[in-house]
């Protein structure tokens, strides 16, 4: 093959010693694998614009498209020689069709090429994190649906505070994870712009149609300015990260909740032995390792939106090599968050409530509140009411029995209309998915 | 005054002792200034509330609603011994009321109440950001429209790379700022759930009629789950920064060109006087220290942004006096925010392009991507073409003469349709911003 | 005063507009109140250098002392108008001296000025937080002491894992502090050069003595390159609150712990009411607001140390106004970490073990390692020995009894020269801040 | 082989499902490799404290250490299911050697080993990069000591500001290299002390000698309370990387003075070809790639600080699966500083500085204040000065010929003395190293 010789784009022929290039390649041939179909899919696209303003012929592009979809179909694997997945996929060209692969890459750059790829990944991760989270979700409102009035303390300051139930517990979350769902919305709107043909920033001195190829990659329209596209590198992979960081604020809390309540202490839950390990020193362990990895993932993924941030900010406008080391904490944060959804996924149904436990830590001060409610319904002012209830406690004379029979808490907080919102996104999220898939499936096929 | 040795809403009556209670109250009460006319506000929904399920008598409510019209008007300063905005305003009310002020406190908890607060601030400075950051879009567009053909390099790496415009330049910054205002209504949905009424975090033993006061505040809808309220906390506020983080990233970009393009070395805009300083050691000197200021605000934006998240993560569901740290970096980020959008505004119609210099340093070189397409239209395939015109290049063969003439790049890049999509921006946000207010208006009059 | 129309250094007559002016100045007129005492040693030395080296005549270098000794007991507060402490002082000096007040200025400029008054500061609170931890780790010594012997479980993964002491909890923190104290001598090496004479960071073109003013303000060394000092701007600085977020991490842990522990669940210690406070909502609440606050705080100062590390980095060589907001973190850090150790200070001797609950959750299975040790004792492998104990703990027939005996574990973990330890650190502290102190003093009073 | 079957160490049989092995097994068994030569360190000088406590026999002893020093020769690779490297080095041991090699995880816990196997790794990290650290700073000094009269402005606020030299930029960076090799001195107290023997964070009921073990691994001291042991997890790897980012302030400075300088506007110096790279579109680029991912990496290892202080703090006392998470940012960032320490190495000295362009930089405006300072020589006050001086040089009345004359700077800022500093430390490294490598190398065949 006639390239061997100089597998990069831009090579002029000067020799580049070998740690100078392990370090300018660092892991990006490996990282690549994850944005190879999205290349190939983004490239489709251009040849059939190159075809429409006749920059390729019918042929040409036809057999590009031939040809990328065989690699969409089966990724090759990136070598470290090739760099990166859009230097292996020009030369897969090229070596299969000559000419025609040798074309391909007018009419863009790789800024704009690795732009419109991770568009496409970030696209594609918003969907198919958004089904993962609703599927948790669901199985959050499962478990609350089952024990919505199976009473437990509710704490603040991890001081029992008032009555609450495992039901509500866990609607807290479902609800927090519900906003994340309403909030991928704000994030598709980012998302929603195609960068490609803005080449390295300043268009291109030929007459291209940037609509037809961000129609044909199920872009609502073009990111208009080539400027801005070069400048918004960093800006949507953080919209997602800092979605990310959003949904782990909330999963944080579970998972440090699980722990919390699983010690011998609290004793409010159990946790499935499959989700728990022992103690290389101490036989009389059951550790929850798991949990304690999915709040640790938590703040590491808080850790990859503040390094993406770090990383991708600090410059002047335009494109700079510096952004290469965004992809490493974007695609760990996004790896992370699936696996923690899918962990959770097994371990919600599984998290067994103490009952007779919880219910026995529902003491009678738990019930505090309700005690000077009722002197407020009987006419004092609630600030009389706290201090007499208050004295009460302090001399053993307030007696919770009435409050706690009247305290019947069913479907008191819209747990149904979280039902409702939930399916809602779960339809919304299917028909999102598949629109997408069909309409970039096109991408091989059209005319 | 009765209340004067027992200030703080929850005492029974033990010393603090002062270091404690400086430590606790920490900047809060001054910080809370800029709570207290929100509370004010949510504390009149909440005393109609009370008076629509029958908790308050029709007159206790309208004295309580006058009383908060006259603290909204005349907000009080907050003393050190108060520690906060919500006893200030209660130990106001009690002083006036009698009674009255003593009944406002139930069915509710200090947590919704500063959840509740905080909400409508967050809501509140969403729009008064997207106002200030539309005026600096108008003010981009505009230098945009007029330098729209004045030719400037085009910098990748800092290295020249290809023609561009101060037009193209600017409008950059625009577009990345439109993203902004459209990201606002994700911000918006994510807001739009009332947290009063959720009391401590498990609801109140009282009928009430959370809708109710959610509507007469503007909001859509309750958030649910009492649970979530509390988990929640922090969560808005990080969605705000983040959007604050994120408009800072293009700000970045912004203001490290004004320092850069202004040195003697690229000399492509001039600062205006008032907008530099001189040096204390060195008469020659004429700093941007304004432009320096401003991309230090933009990482500062980002470290608040990232401390508050620290901050208000980390910890089991529920509610933790922790917490209270997070009103100062989310604060700050705001006050940063204005700051910087107000100093834009004056600055951005003051920068000159230097426009002789700056089309000088668009040499021959600059026009090379237009020579290799140029060889591209006359069937060369791109790759043969990248080679033949960097031969050239090193000859010295290349003639730019042609490129440069037919590179008119009027309205190339949709600056048109810029001007359009912030036209629709700003009618929304005045629309908005008119219909909350006249919406909150009503809480002091209704009935 | 004639200066009065030009108060900035740098005027040269242009106006500045007020939003400008205020953008420019942020906080920097209060937080300055931090440095002026160290401005007015550094000047006074820098006076006196001048003298040295003739710049200056005896007479006028008297003046300056005695006028900056004057400031040095009074200190002014400084008008946003004057901008930083440098401004108040030069112009306090010349509207007190007149020439002599002008010439102070030559031979430095703001840069080094500003990097020797914080640099001055850096030392001065290293050693007076090496204080305040000193005094702290002394009252978890005394604590770890008396409860040297007093059982309580020690916990992994939050679970029960072997027995602990509370004397062995508490010598844990202390030895946590005890290592920062050791690590406060590799600070004082990076703080131990002078950069005054820096000026702008060229140095000067004038015979000065930088080893002169150097020794006046106790440095062992010159900072010898000028670049290197203006490139040293936040490297010192985050030295030392990357030493308080290390301080954080293990005052983090005690917070946490105490929030923990004194929860109802838990209930191994009890906090004294001082330092508890109630529910605005529930009356039956205690709740443990300053360790959580505490606990906040931690978290907080390492928010400061990465806002402080963004602002602080991202730049080319040489100064940047930039800097300028690298102030406020690393005050704000100083102020919490001194609060902090103030109260702990307070806290830790009211701390109450509750021995007998904390006696009755050492259960038998806490004793599973001894068991299986008393197994490989008569000769077993350890991984049968193991293996063997997790099937009795199984079945019920492990017997810890013998184990609980046996266990006493005074002075087992070299407690007694933890105490030595700290004796040593203490005696260092106080001869270093003394003689230092001394050192200083002689600038005002030496020839 | 028997324990084929249940491969943790801490297995009691219940079923892990796939996906829960590979979320807690994650990368460790990737990252372990690092680990893995300094656990067989540990794990020798373990077994030789047994044997000297009679816990094990001679022979066993000298198996397992001989045993152990084949796997230190020949590392293995761990595979997934063992998760680490402790259980691949007891498994090896095991099946070469039966029951000794059951017997050798007596007296000690996985949470010690990982502590001790992580000591051992920072301390021979800090040497290695203080090595390669020095290395750089040499060809920094050579650097300005070639080129230490060679004129270039010094700017401030990238504003030319006073003459500098190449020599003064580069002395600059090696004098900031020199304080980090100063501060290598307390990073290495922070470590000297091990952690061998604690256990899970409680000792163990046996007499075991930690100082023995200590001394066979060249540590002065025991970390003496086991629950500080557990505590200090992260305490010490952030210390390394607190380094690490104090180091990358410094070069990021370096490496954003590369790129800029190399602009065509700025420059000042020219990069050699092997450390540029080229376009995809624009055939006229030779790009600053290497220089600006080292400014990248400066970035990313600040992100990898932060990320690792997120992971690591946050929790109560004692010991957390958490703590796993922390590996990958320390390793990542250690691989990080290697590489650009290497790459910095070899480009340093092929930095060309552009000697006449940048003399022809130089103008009379840089000399201004110079002509103050004659005038200040010559009588005037400072202030006085100042003015005088801006108002000729805005009349074109100042005349710097004669300053520019004046301004050798031969041997101003102490160049020799740096050399001299490195010579020591260098000397320092080299016996720190070769002494450690020594001792340690003494527990494969001592007594």
């Amino acid at each position: 093959m006639a390239d061997s010789k100089k597998p990069q784009l831009w090579s002029k022929g000067a020799e580049l010693n070998a740690l100078v290039h392990r370090f300018t390649v660092d892991q990006d041939y490996l990282l690549d694998a994850r944005l190879f179909r999205f290349d190939c899919l983004a490239s489709a696209a251009h040849a059939r614009m190159l075809g429409h303003v006749d920059l390729l012929s019918e042929a040409q592009v036809r057999a590009l498209c031939d040809a990328l979809h065989g690699l969409y179909i089966s990724p090759l694997s990136i070598s470290p020689e090739q760099e990166d997945c859009h230097t292996a996929i020009e030369q897969a060209l090229t070596a299969a069709l000559g000419d025609a692969g040798k074309r391909i890459h007018v009419a863009r750059s790789r800024n704009d090429q690795v732009l419109t790829a991770l568009r496409l990944l970030l696209r594609h991760e918003s969907h198919a994190i958004s089904e993962k989270l609703a599927a948790c979700t669901a199985a959050l409102l499962r478990f609350a649906t089952r024990f919505e009035l199976s009473l437990m303390p509710g704490y603040t300051h991890l001081q029992r505070a008032m009555p609450s139930s495992f039901g509500l517990w866990a609607q807290g979350f479902a609800e927090g994870l519900l906003e994340e769902l309403d909030a991928s919305a704000g994030l598709l709107i980012r998302l929603d712009r195609c960068p490609l043909g803005a080449a390295a920033g300043f268009g291109v001195p030929l007459a291209i149609d940037r609509e037809y190829s961000a129609a044909l990659l199920a872009f609502s329209a073009v990111q208009r300015a080539p400027t801005d596209c070069m400048n918004s590198r960093g800006r949507h992979e953080q919209a997602l990260l800092d979605w990310l960081c959003s949904i782990a604020h909330t999963l944080e809390k579970l998972a440090w909740d699980l722990v919390l309540y699983s010690s011998q202490e609290f004793d409010l839950i159990r946790l499935p032995d499959a989700f728990t390990t022992g103690s290389s020193i101490m036989p009389n362990k059951r550790n929850p390792d798991v949990a304690e990895l999915l709040r640790a993932h938590c703040r590491a993924i808080a850790g990859y939106g503040d390094s993406h941030r770090r990383v991708m900010s600090g410059l002047p406008s335009s494109y700079h090599r510096d952004f290469q080391l965004g992809k490493a904490p974007l695609l760990a944060a996004i790896a992370s968050m699936h696996e923690m959804l899918s962990v959770l996924l097994e371990l919600i149904p599984q998290i067994t409530p103490q009952l007779e436990n919880a219910k026995a830590r529902c003491d009678d001060a738990l019930y505090a509140t309700h005690a000077a409610y009722a002197k407020v319904a009987g006419g004092m002012s609630f600030r009389d009411a706290y201090q007499a209830t208050a004295a009460e406690l302090q001399s053993g004379a307030m007696d919770a029995t009435a409050f706690k029979v009247s305290d019947a808490r069913a479907n008191r907080f819209g747990l149904h209309a979280a039902h409702v919102a939930l399916a809602a996104h779960q339809a919304r999220i299917e028909t999102l998915q598949s629109a997408t898939q069909t309409h970039l499936n096109r991408v091989w096929f059209s005319d």
